[in-house]
């Protein structure tokens, strides 16, 4: 296990007045120069390697406002994506991508970014992500405080930024399978039309915005996962609608897709959330078992 | 293995004006009500398990501007403290503490904090942390950029916050030695005080600002760790001078604390970063012994 920072790039701040800061009310009082250099637009990544593994690692990307922390243990406690995932025998990296998390985020005078930061309250979380679907529901809402502490700012310029730190990723771990969630699924799509060479297969868990036009996934197996309660919302008809289009443009340029509604399956009550539902570990066999089948090679 | 938030409390916005954000140029219009309860101030906690460990879990602090990242793998890809502590048998809980990190921050449209951030650039970072050492210093410099990945926003004013969180920590935890650098010391100070049965030994690396007031310590055993290039340091002599009284207070009060000046025992060239340099894995053991002779009891 480790890890380590990739991507981003170097701003220089110049003509900044010195500061003086205490840090406490009995600290040593520091001169704070702004002036310098500073890392922006870098990407953490944690990494377990299990002693037995599969031939290709696999890469878990989280959704917008999220952090790598998505797929660790669930609110209410029980094992995440990534454990699930690690005992199957993956090499698992798991990402806080460009300005969240530990990626940190540029703290400077003036944003390198256009927009400023927007932070979800836990009402518009569960709003948006299908989680109060009642009796039925399969998000541990018991738990929804410890859910609320996971939300974290998000700038909505960093797309290509975000985008360039995933292809870093890729070059550093070599072919992959991705798991991306939500936004993290539409920097996995681009991911594999730029570099189809370093992607084995994409898990893309109700992804968000994926393009309409057709990409070449130059025959890269493609497995779509929607939960429930998708009719009922005011937004995910809408996405719904653009991800299935998705996947039959893909087949009938000759992909590879599969899309599983998790409802058909009989498997009901299901969040945008799907790897904290209480039903995860249902949801990581069909994905890990239909991973397993496509028997990717390095 | 797993990790949650800890800590923290909501804070609830009112009156504010609906926004629409678009997430990315092809995305569904989102309309984007501030208003709802947030969670600010929680703290994130990863911890590993190894299936035989010590009596008591071993706890690790970082310092001001830093995240639980830098006692992972090195700059330059060595193992890091973390993992040492791990391969020794103790069960590790790592931190990011509250504002920084996976703990998140608040960016709301008016800050419950009232300091903005300030980031360090890396030659203020290069300087403060003293790894310009020239020739014979322990820092990675040649992966200083790795390092100015890490750097990460750090306010002034969320000392007490901070200081709750890692007080719901230890209720969590139980009885735990705590390994505290830099910031992290006074908060480990001040939590050995306010809750002495929850902390069976104090391992201060570098810890800025001790108290200079005693402490009742209640017999908690210490350790205090310094590095080299202090006397050449414009801050670092005050700070030193200001711990080493500390650690005499302790003592003419009946208190355990032993100080380990690591030039004293022929290792030279160590940096504020102790953790991340060359010879991390001797100053690991230097630790881990004085932590093991201890006896440390549940």
């Amino acid at each position: 296990m480790g890890s380590f920072h990739i991507g981003g790039r170097v701003v220089e701040l110049q003509g900044q007045p010195v500061q003086t800061h205490r840090y406490s009310d009995h600290g040593v009082p520091v001169v704070f120069n702004l002036n310098g250099r500073y890392w922006i637009e870098q990407m953490y990544v944690q990494y377990f390697e299990p002693s037995q593994r599969h031939a290709v690692p696999l890469l878990l990307w989280h959704g917008g406002g999220m952090t790598g922390v998505n797929y660790e243990s669930t609110p209410d406690g029980r094992d995440g994506w990534l454990q699930h995932f690690l005992r199957s025998g993956w090499m698992v990296y798991n990402c806080d991508a460009v300005e969240r998390g530990r990626a940190g985020w540029p703290a400077l005078p003036e944003s390198p970014w256009p927009t400023a930061p927007v932070l979800m309250s836990l009402e518009h979380a569960v709003e948006r992500f299908r989680i109060a679907q009642g009796e039925t529901g399969q998000f541990p809402v018991t738990h929804l405080d410890v859910f609320g502490k996971q939300l974290t700012p998000r700038w909505t310029s960093t797309d290509e930024a975000t985008q360039r730190a995933y292809a870093a990723l890729l070059q550093r771990t070599g072919p992959s399978a991705i798991v991306a969630h939500s936004q993290g699924g539409s920097f996995a799509v681009r991911v594999a039309c730029e570099h189809p060479g370093q992607v084995r297969a994409l898990v893309l868990v109700e992804p968000a915005n994926p393009e309409t036009t057709v990409p070449d996934l130059h025959g890269i197996p493609v497995l779509m996962v929607y939960g429930d309660g998708i009719a009922q919302d005011s937004r995910w008809p809408h996405i719904h609608r653009k991800g299935l289009a998705f996947a039959e443009s893909l087949r009938a340029a000759g992909g590879q897709v599969d899309v599983l509604d998790l409802p058909s399956v009989g498997l009901h009550g299901n969040t945008h959330m799907l790897m904290m539902d209480r039903n995860n570990h249902v949801i990581f066999r069909l994905i890990n078992d239909w991973l397993l089948q496509r028997k990717l090679q390095a």
